[in-house]
């Protein structure tokens, strides 16, 4: 490792980096904030949702779908990517935008989630050091199997072909910058849910150290417009999360990520995000990786989080759910259900979609029992358009004073 | 059965009837015509192609992007609607255009090809009129068990819900009605392709009793703006195609449906076509059921056919083939192949389609290799876009007179 002070070596960036991040109004009541954040691909306001495109799709929808779903920014999955189909023929159809035509703002997270959390990680050691390969074995399916877990990264199994994948925080970097969105992660080690404080700290220790060699790795590539964010990690513990947070925020990162597990409630969930966000500084942008109920929304913004990406909206769409307002709440309703199928009303009667204004729930109903894909494209644009709605409306009660 | 000439019963119809058609081009080369065909949702140019709607949508796509790719007409499907949801559901959301967004004319056919073909029919004696009750044991599975064939229709086991169903001639009048669409079909009998002369010939008394009795049911409703066809059967038998054609002609529909096998390969197929339609008046519309291979295209406008429909445009997206024009002639190519991964060009780079603008080979072959959605779309998009143009390129060479 480079003896450079990491703090020092960064600053070389800004000078080719588009990125800013610009807070336009501060909440009297909260820690919300409405802000502009600039890429090379355009700006946005924040807060805002970031919709997952793990593939490079918001799944069911064409890139000029998303953008009338009002979306500002998409994120990307570098784990999926980088097996199938490969950094290398993204690059070549000149990067991730071109590749699917997508003229904004993109991130693309490190991988170190889906190594984590989708493998058997948590069943095999996932967290301790393992000091020689512990084999497990391979079965056919679409999960990564964990081999080996160093202080560099971690030995996989692809559940693509097979063969045996290196991802650490060096590795990450690089495909993200050759997939080339303009927000990039450092690479993290996620714990589980059931893991103990022992098991987190130790844990931090890996990220933080990871979190170094992540800026290192980018630091070293001087041609890049991208801006990079670190994570904080900590589990459940928000002595650890402030630790995470402090230490992160020294780094000379972009913004912050913060991701890992947040208890067993939403009321634990707000106190552990604020916890982090208290030793963050003012001026940096936050994003909370993987975090997005509706029910969560208004508390996570009002612990001043900027951006958030979440598969909820799209992942519930495909399972014929949709997201309404009724009233001051919102409802779910389920579009497999019958007593739709006389239903004439849009799915959200005051909801300024273009599916909302061309079909019925009658229809959609239909769709769904009827098992046509089409169904899926429906409520996928409806939920996305609905969640920026209301994201809309929250900023409108921020910039009115009234959150 | 009501003893009025049915000629002079359907006259009355044409006073409530927006339908017409008109010749506005005869080739000197051929039977082929440029016409409009009128109804009481506007009209189209023809010779068209008729995109199947099955279960009233475009499979992947919304009724706009449906009309995005230049489709003039749809067809959807007796048979499916019946079972799932059902017409009353269709008829209390104002019909089958309103239900699915869909402003331009639609047909819907009976349903007869689905209840002897789709169903295990072939192996239980379809065309032999049963005296008893052959019950077929009924297994999990989306085809229809055939259970016992009349004079009067046929008696199967709904694929949906294991319920007994019967249509006949009068049943699938009444569903059409209620369905709504533009253009319906008299209620026949397909029969299978091995069928001997024997077999086709005894069918063919069928589907022309059953056309008669379509009529008469229809011709009791007075207040609809439907257009029926008839449908020349008589299998690969030139006389019997012309003894049906003849038959069906003489009988006051509004149109002509051509149905049924047509013998072993393309040649053979042009020589029934043209046989059938030889037999039958110059002014009256002409539309062929379920063909349209690329390659057959040319050769059944020029028997003079004037609509057709065809799932192979729809059905050939979702399996990842792409049709494109290769020099004079049509190609395929299949995106599931890795070579496309470096290809930077659009499926066809001359095609005018919105697909074609926006996104490469090498995406859409990226998204059928990672099972994402939305490459059925793309592909469906295309398809029924290049296949429009063909025809619209068919069009201009009718009126050049050199088709």
């Amino acid at each position: 490792m480079n003896d450079t002070p990491l703090a020092q070596e960064g600053q070389a960036e800004y000078f080719f980096l588009m990125f800013g991040f610009e807070i336009k109004k501060r909440s009297q009541k909260s820690r919300a904030r409405i802000g502009v954040l600039k890429t090379s691909h355009g700006e946005m306001e924040t807060p805002t949702l970031v919709p997952v495109a793990t593939q490079a799709v918001v799944k069911t929808l064409t890139s000029e779908e998303a953008i009338r779903t009002e979306t500002q920014i998409l994120i990307a999955n570098t784990f999926h990517l980088h097996l199938k189909p490969g950094e290398k023929f993204i690059k070549s159809a000149g990067g991730l935008h071109k590749f699917m035509n997508w003229p904004r703002p993109m991130m693309t997270d490190s991988g170190g989630f889906q190594v984590f959390s989708l493998g058997f990680g948590k069943d095999h050691g996932v967290g301790k050091i393992l000091k020689g390969r512990s084999r497990v074995k391979v079965k056919q399916g679409d999960q990564p199997k964990l081999l080996r877990i160093g202080y560099d990264g971690v030995l996989f199994r692809s559940p693509v072909d097979g063969r045996e994948v290196f991802l650490g925080p060096k590795e990450s970097i690089k495909i993200q910058e050759t997939l080339g969105a303009d927000i990039i992660f450092a690479f993290d080690e996620c714990p589980p849910p059931h893991a103990d404080k022992a098991y987190v700290s130790k844990s931090l220790k890996l990220t933080h150290r990871w979190a170094e060699i992540s800026l290192r790795a980018k630091s070293a590539s001087r041609r890049t417009k991208q801006a990079i964010y670190g994570i904080v990690q900590g589990g459940r513990f928000k002595d650890l999360r402030k630790e995470s947070a402090r230490l992160i925020s020294s780094l000379p990162f972009d913004g912050i990520g913060i991701g890992g597990e947040f208890g067993k409630n939403k009321k634990e969930m707000s106190g552990i995000i604020s916890a982090a966000i208290s030793e963050l500084p003012e001026n940096m942008p936050r994003h909370l990786l993987g975090i997005g109920h509706p029910e969560d929304i208004i508390p996570i913004i009002k612990a001043g989080v900027d951006t958030f990406d979440c598969t909820l909206p799209t992942h519930y769409a495909r399972h014929g759910v949709a997201f309404v307002f009724g009233g001051s709440k919102t409802v779910r309703l389920d579009m497999n259900k019958s007593k739709f199928l006389y239903d004439k009303k849009p799915l959200d009667p005051k909801c300024a979609c273009e599916v909302c204004a061309a079909y019925a729930r009658n229809y959609i109903s239909h769709l769904f029992r009827a098992k046509e894909i089409t169904a899926l494209r429906l409520l996928t644009f409806h939920n996305l358009f609905f969640f920026n709605s209301l994201i809309e409306k929250i900023r409108r009660g921020i910039r009115k004073g009234v959150i």
